[in-house]
């Protein structure tokens, strides 16, 4: 039976890219988001086509046992060696006032609960079989807050140091967290191109991107998010940090993405 | 008409201290607890004996409304000039196995949701006045991951960004927000003292407290937060640390209290 | 026999500002400056008329011998309770062309090596008499490298954790060590001052200094200056921040000062 | 003409290996340590004999020109694409009366001098190349200081803002600075060997490596310093942490080695 890498968030940036990445280095790739079944089968279609083992999953993280459904599903494949937890909260600056109180919960249960919930059942399993791997995306907001940013800021650094109390716990049973801070803009049309709106977006690729290589590739990420992954255990990774070669540190730019 | 200092968490640690020195200081002290009505009436009469002026107030702050509701009632007696929020999330080391998701939820509610909460209705106030104060009690865990604080260190992180955010935000228009992080064990019967019991808490004050010093004093820690609390506006301070002069720093102790 | 407080750097800023402060409180006040004989005496007979203690010394802090001497010199005169390190290594921005060998290497012996050099004299004392307080005026730089910033950052952060290394080595024996991290433009003639040029200063004193607050006032930090310096060792602070009310945090600005 | 790796500080640890690697990877490895020319000579004949490219260089880190000459040497054999900066400062925990300001001087010469030194004169090279990339060993103490880390907290710490400093100003013409923070027990008879002594390295090794994997392992180290210094540019790592498994962070752990 192959191992199984859970991608949880995967849309048209880090989180496809990262399961095209583990179904080609031999992993079956169960690809999950919330919506859109046709462009989700479609890149389960792609991986196959590649001859690469992938399934397709529908998911909505904020809903009751939704997760936890999830995790039962996918480990009925195979057993997941590998969880990319690719969930977000951005949802770009927001004032105080412009923040109710429902934005700033969803936020929290979107980022930091649903890892939670996801470790609940799933860290069990892989201290049961004395390996397991959690990647974290992250974002600048996890490091610090910033104006407009109640809602992320607050949900992500709650994120950041869940990361650190399961390796403190469970890293010694084999169970790797690592927290990937991606620290600045992402080509990736289903999250930054959502948010940004079409035509700022591809005024941004126009600018940073394209030769430039200005904003983080996904497929270039994946190279690091695999490898951590598979780093051997008397060398392991929890906090990786990643930005375009022409970006600043997050402790040198003042705005976040 | 007095300026008021608002303490949520004004139990006999930190927050009856601080409770106490501003309202030695001239301020109306309303003080917020839980549950004890007849310890919150004794505090109020101590203070009213001392010729200072204060109310009390009991609070579930987890409560719809309940965080809202308080704020309102105090600024009826008046401007609210400075806010202690003072609740934690502390319950002790608990693995994951033995932290349900409703104590995980429970733990943001508390040290993370209501500050926000509290931010909400009372930020647009104190804007508008062009001064305010926004003291918050804070705890190693909000630095750091640590084996058997999911909950805890989860909601502390989150609460110390949602701190850099407001000060990011409203700073310039005059809202002071500082995030004092206690990183060591309170000479508090009410907080400390529950959560380890009575003949432990006593050990450990006969080892480390009474004329050794080497538990955080209440009563001396609320001279830190009342001088932060009157810092000139172009001398302020965001965050602080506080711990007893036998103690090491987070970065240099392996255990959390 | 007076309580000494040793001022190493005291221009018309924050050294002045807190050898004066201290003065007022009972102090005497040990003033040391490089250069600018006739402004220290003038410092000196201010504090002295105003019926206060004070000593002025010269002092080239990077010469051999020469800090020693000065602790020696000192405490002849009392035993010193307070000295302030307020020696920087700013320099401006000088890309790595435009920063030689020795001006790396003289950052580093003013702004590291001289707290080191006055630890290794004044300690000892100081955990003879079970006492003592070592407050040291930092930057934005100890936080975080940035452009332009190759000698003053390394110089500033090997400094800060020189700060936390004496105080897990010497906290427990009564000596307190406190980094304030000034994050900002300071109202400062003899540094800032120096450093933008006349104009330039002025300029920018008009823009955000006088009635707007915007600079640090060396006056008003100086407040917690003594504030730090009379903690309680039942809770004391080891790294504070001080910036204007209408200032970002290191976090949030991109420019260092 | 191959690219060069150019490994200063290679004994039988970290440098070695990471040696080894790139010679395996194509690179002519330029190995550089202070001294056992025989040693040195050795490990040159192992790469050599594999069928891969090598040569070894006697160097005094901290005399003057040595560093800056061992560049030109070394450029003479084919332009460095990649340096990796591999001295430390490790002297075991000493008190600040057993640290004597030579000791403290030397740990910066050669923790944080030698890495400017480096800089000054292959930046403008990599610069001129559009592409090159610095790793840089740390460890533990440039995180934090801690009792009996004067010289070596002090040192690391600065030469951490530098590499940052680096990255902020030279990134974006293609030099990549990586600050690799080992933090834990490396399984190297060279460095940690000889710190220890033979008898409680192999008490150490008894206890902790074998097939237990708790000591870093050079050779599998050498596996993510490889990966990072072949990072795309538009997703490069500046700061990782490198642990055993069974080993807590720097934020957990209270004793640093």
């Amino acid at each position: 039976m192959k191992k199984t890498c859970l991608v949880i968030g995967a849309g048209a940036g880090i989180g496809g890219s990262v399961g095209k990445k583990f179904a080609a280095e031999g992993y079956h790739a169960a690809l999950c988001r919330r919506s859109n079944i046709d462009g989700l089968n479609a890149m389960v279609d792609d991986l196959r086509e590649a001859g690469w083992s992938a399934s397709g999953h529908l998911l909505n993280a904020v809903e009751e046992d939704a997760l936890e459904e999830l995790v039962a599903a996918v480990e009925a494949i195979g057993p997941i060696d590998t969880v990319l937890y690719n969930l977000g909260a951005q949802i770009g600056n927001r004032s105080l006032d412009e923040t109710p109180l429902k934005t700033f919960e969803l936020g929290w249960r979107m980022a930091c609960f649903g890892l939670f919930r996801i470790a609940k059942v799933l860290v069990p399993l892989m201290v049961e079989r004395g390996h397991g791997t959690i990647l974290v995306t992250s974002a600048t907001a996890a490091m610090r807050g910033n104006s407009g940013q109640h809602s992320h800021a607050a949900a992500m650094a709650g994120r950041r140091l869940l990361c650190q109390t399961m390796n403190a716990e469970y890293a010694a049973q084999g169970v790797h967290v690592v927290h990937i801070m991606v620290d600045g803009a992402v080509d990736a049309p289903d999250t930054l191109g959502k948010m940004l709106g079409a035509e700022k977006f591809e005024a941004l690729r126009e600018a940073k991107g394209k030769d430039k290589d200005g904003l983080l590739l996904p497929e270039k990420m994946a190279e690091t998010y695999f490898h951590l992954a598979t780093q051997h255990r008397s060398a392991w990774s929890h906090e990786v940090d990643l930005r375009a070669y022409s970006d600043l540190a997050w402790w040198n730019h003042a705005v976040d993405i």
